[in-house]
């Protein structure tokens, strides 16, 4: 096994999901030190016997370097010893989360805190950098490292080539995240926009039911392309009226994955929109889907951001109708396609109110790192 | 047929290959009365009997509004009475095309110039707006008109949905130039950056190579949707040191049309790559393409452009090194997804040189419009 090329780490890892538990063997395999935690008794002892996940990747075996932890959260002793505590556990969830983790965080001993979960809270519509300075205060939420970018599971534990971006508003963090990362099948690029790249992970889902839509309805690639392309140009203006910069939409985290899942037809989110595009109802996929694909709750908070910032986003307004509108998805994506001409990349002119609220409530100026 | 929203055009399209026929043809369509050029006599005296072309999109039934002409380059009376000329022949022809039709421009009369025709002057690594320069002198040049999209011609002629963008020095003539190819199937969207076009246009094609190469190396997913990004970004980087627009790279002409070269295996500049990637050798798969992809031949102006400008691209550097100079495939793309790590998109601080120079050729400040 190679060595790291920095020096091992003690790594605990939130979450043994499909991302979670693989970018735990990833870094097992990079000979950091690593802890699996599960809410669950049963995967801890599957895990620990057998070093197979039972519900996900399951003809991979996982390092040897990693032990299953849980189903207690770990406590403040082990945090202590972490150096990093990687959370790969739903946006949905990460409040509760956090709120019992807080009194482990001791400021001294702080370890790197890195996040992999995507999405808007549903219930307040806020990213995860406000969650953290909701629920730990505005220091840690300022030294909060996020992952994101094209990274299939299943392609990362056969150590196909993969990059991905990792971004804080302390950039010395970021750095060192991207240290215990990096190996020559998996780059880090690292950057100063953690809300870009947050809003840039949810939004893609959207525009991924879109992509699946038009696919559904048959049309062709020039569709397709035109689709994803006024998707990301949509995607950076509603970013650039929050206050992200545009620039981080054309990375990793933005078009990367964007075409990723796009080009899925393996992605939940495609797959949604594939079948009301053929025709289906939305409660009959969700009902053989197993759950809800994330780019459906996410359409419905990303609606009312819209509205509050009153940014031009026809395509997301055109996911929420058809979504949750009884709107017909066909008279949906035409009137999309048959719209006047217009300029492109029309960048709202009076851009930020929401990230610089968020930047104040993490203690920093209205500027953009 | 549904009548066109502006003023019935003259409309004289230069050159009857895929492109340049597929659009006489949405032209004809839209009500418009189109002439269709052609060096070639037989070509005029087919097409006028049956309304189709020998040649590409065999199967289509072309509108009725066109009238081929040719084989002598339409003279000075003709062109006078034009509102619009179409230029879609290869870009290595068009200093000689111009040339001959230098004196048939009168600035009193002068039609609406439109480009479609994409990649840089081999010899010279001109871009068509330096070429339109040279031959035309720097009024025409500032009123020309350019079109980029992903636009697959025998889905423009099924009346696939397929947007496109439109630019030009001049807004105004841009505006005209959408409002006369547009319609609920075509859209057009306006900008004002021609330069960052043209770049976009011509620097995709290396990409796709690139893409290609990696897809028939065997990678998947994740190194595809990365090695996609990356050459965003290089593409950007490039244009911007050019001195063109970083934002026109995310609109249709640049992530738009790069996506559906990139995604498409019928793509010729995507075959080469592929072809090289399954350990094919270059001369055997232009033998068999019938001649050689665009990208081939842009990937040699862009080695000069790069070097000149001393601008870090190395996916562009990786590509030249298998086409020209006999390095392994295989190893180039290992040291295209090995390198260290980085910042994401590192914009150059001294940027424009190139574009200064040309725009000062069109008797403009240095400002970008």
């Amino acid at each position: 096994m190679p060595s790291s090329p920095t020096p091992k780490s003690k790594v605990l890892v939130l979450g043994a999901g499909n991302f979670g538990s693989c970018l735990a063997d990833h870094l097992g395999d990079s000979d950091h030190e690593v802890y699996l935690w599960s809410r669950h008794a049963s995967f801890v002892e599957h895990f620990n016997l057998h070093h197979r996940n039972p519900d996900y990747l399951k003809d991979h075996i996982f390092s040897s370097n990693i032990t299953a932890v849980g189903p207690e959260i770990p406590d403040r002793e082990r945090i202590q010893q972490m150096d990093v505590v990687l959370f790969a556990i739903p946006t949905q969830g990460l409040r509760e989360t956090l709120t019992k983790l807080r009194s482990s965080l001791v400021e001294d001993t702080l370890p790197l805190m890195i996040f992999v979960n995507k999405g808007i809270e549903t219930s307040t519509q806020a990213l995860t950098l406000e969650i953290i300075a909701d629920t730990c205060g505005s220091e840690i939420a300022r030294a909060a490292t996020f992952i994101s970018g094209p990274s299939f599971a299943k392609e990362i534990v056969r150590r196909q080539p993969t990059s991905v971006s990792v971004a804080s508003l302390t950039e010395s963090q970021a750095q060192r995240a991207s240290e215990i990362f990096h190996q020559p099948w998996f780059r880090c690029y690292t950057g100063g926009d953690p809300i870009g790249l947050e809003l840039a992970g949810a939004l893609k889902n959207v525009y991924a039911i879109a992509a699946g839509m038009a696919d559904g309805l048959g049309f062709e690639n020039n569709t397709r392309a035109s689709l994803i392309t006024r998707g990301l140009a949509e995607m950076t203006r509603i970013g650039t009226a929050y206050g992200a910069s545009p620039l981080t939409f054309l990375g990793l985290a933005g078009v990367g994955d964007l075409f990723l899942t796009c080009s899925s037809p393996t992605s939940r989110n495609y797959t949604v929109g594939y079948r009301l595009g053929k025709g289906e109802a939305l409660e009959d996929i969700i009902m053989t889907l197993g759950s809800v694909a994330e780019g459906v709750t996410t359409a419905k908070g990303l609606k009312k951001i819209i509205d509050e910032m009153e940014v031009s986003a026809s395509i997301a307004n055109g996911i929420y109708e058809v979504l949750y509108e009884g709107k017909d998805v066909k008279t949906s994506v035409q009137e999309l396609m048959c719209r006047p001409s217009s300029r492109e990349l029309n960048l709202p002119d009076k851009a930020g109110e929401h990230a610089k609220r968020l930047l104040k409530k993490l203690g920093l100026d209205d500027t953009i790192a």
